[in-house]
């Protein structure tokens, strides 16, 4: 689930687990939670799927991100995104951000997918 | 409605008008309507209020395309987005791309509404 | 102050005032304040001079966030840096974001200090 | 030529005037000499049209140094780009850079012509 | 010559492979080789060196996207340009978009000529 | 001290040994000493300490070249800035660059921090 570290919420989000608090410094850890999750992720505004959307078009225009991307991408396919969605997401970045961000954003997203099938296969065969 | 010198189709988008198209020669505009719209929008795998949320958010956060940026807060309402959404994607953009990208987003979203109701004045009091 | 539409801090910030916390929604001038200023700023682990040096290195090599950097150049000058200093630092940006972004960098310190002075002329002669 | 405040070199390249020189620090005005100039572009392995083909490339797709982009615009015609030539290197960013670059570049293109139509213009007249 | 799972073109350019045709989605594939090289790349008003000086000054400046600037530094090398013009290329990104960009850019180049002189050695021992 | 191939100077700095010189070209090499370090970090205007704070908020927030900012991590390390100090820069850049930017900083200012402990171990057993 690409959450190595991490907590996983009810409803998918990934939050930094102890370890991982301990290591980047605690505070910060304090306000990576409640400045994007307490804060903006909860507003009534606009649902969660939609708010995945625009962070991994955004993480994947940008292009300097490819570890957020990733926990981003599994973020949205926790909170409803379908694979396909999120590969039109990245293809559609084309047009905005150039090819080779789509092109490494499609490769961030068969990443996950890869990832999450093979937790798949492990639990089944379990 | 932000399209001024494109036109506007049935699904709400800006084309590149006659005299725009004449004016960033010609094969260009007609590369600007068949990648991204032809090919890209026109896809079955994701609905236009997404594709715009996605667009947004990424001209947000890139912050170096304000023109764009605008026509497509203009587009995103014509898709079916509120406001309310359209100024939760910008303040998301904090998170990811930082707080001046999302105040510059908000700003050109202020922008688009009173373009809006300006519009909405003159053609009632016509 | 190039403070127009914010509040003074006694620390020399600029804090959104009421009419622009009016105009870009009230919740995100709420974290705005409370993020940036109560978190980051207020941490004891690093002076407020260094703080606003990070800040407007940061923001000129970005390049794309011209209204926040001059009012961090204001900023800087609030608590300390010399108009020298801060010239420094926008030079010094050449090297690791070119000469453009060091370019704009200085026009927008060179705005910032002529607004300075436009404004204790006017006070000296009020 | 869009050199107002520069200085034409024999090569058709603007550098700083006196005027800009006192403005920007004149150690930064010598440095922009230097290296780009001095150091740089006068080194044999690449042709001066090259040389600006890059640099235009490079600052349309970086998106945030518009009035670099007009002086480069400039100095690609200064030696021996055709406008087509500079025309097709703008729409070829949309490929790696997104529509939104390749516009603003066309667009950053378009004005430095127009200017240089006008001064053509009133030279013929006067 | 960095082509893996590439096809190359007899104008030296990579277009996808069967196999990554498969794996990216086949109509971004299809994009791929429509819009760039259907529609940019074939057309006359610039010749393929400029225009792949144009495509790696602009992927060194932006830096990040390290895999598709190596398939432009292989293809520019196909198209006629020479190691060192490539490396001057690089050289001057460090102007426009700093040093690290600039010395990425040549990291990059030294790669591609290293895979390049490899290849050559077992194709002559084969 | 994360300076391999690269020979450190009293004042801390890493400049490009003999094998790197001869590797990224000898002209860049020494372009890469002349004009950052001999006509910027030589600047009387600001003190060292100061010009590495820039210099890491400046890579931090740009997010494209990791090398530099372990390289200039290690030189504030070198020129007096605590680790706490590094730290709060990185978590700074949140607010400028967003979480993403910051949490990359903070990961490449902890990979340096357990280079040297690494180094001062092994050197107090030796």
């Amino acid at each position: 689930m690409l959450c190595s570290a991490w907590n996983r919420t009810a409803a998918g989000f990934c939050l930094p687990g102890t370890a991982l608090r301990r290591d980047i410094a605690p505070e910060f850890a304090r306000y990576l939670i409640e400045f994007p999750f307490g804060d903006i992720y909860s507003r009534p505004g606009l649902d969660l799927k939609s708010r995945e959307i625009a962070t991994i078009a955004a993480l994947a225009a940008m292009g300097n991100a490819r570890p957020q991307l990733e926990v981003h991408i599994a973020a949205a396919l926790n909170v409803g995104c379908s694979r396909q969605e999120i590969v039109e997401v990245m293809m559609q970045m084309a047009v905005y951000a150039g090819f080779p961000a789509a092109l490494n954003g499609i490769s961030a997203a068969k990443d996950v997918f890869r990832h999450r099938d093979a937790e798949n296969d492990a639990r089944h065969e379990g």
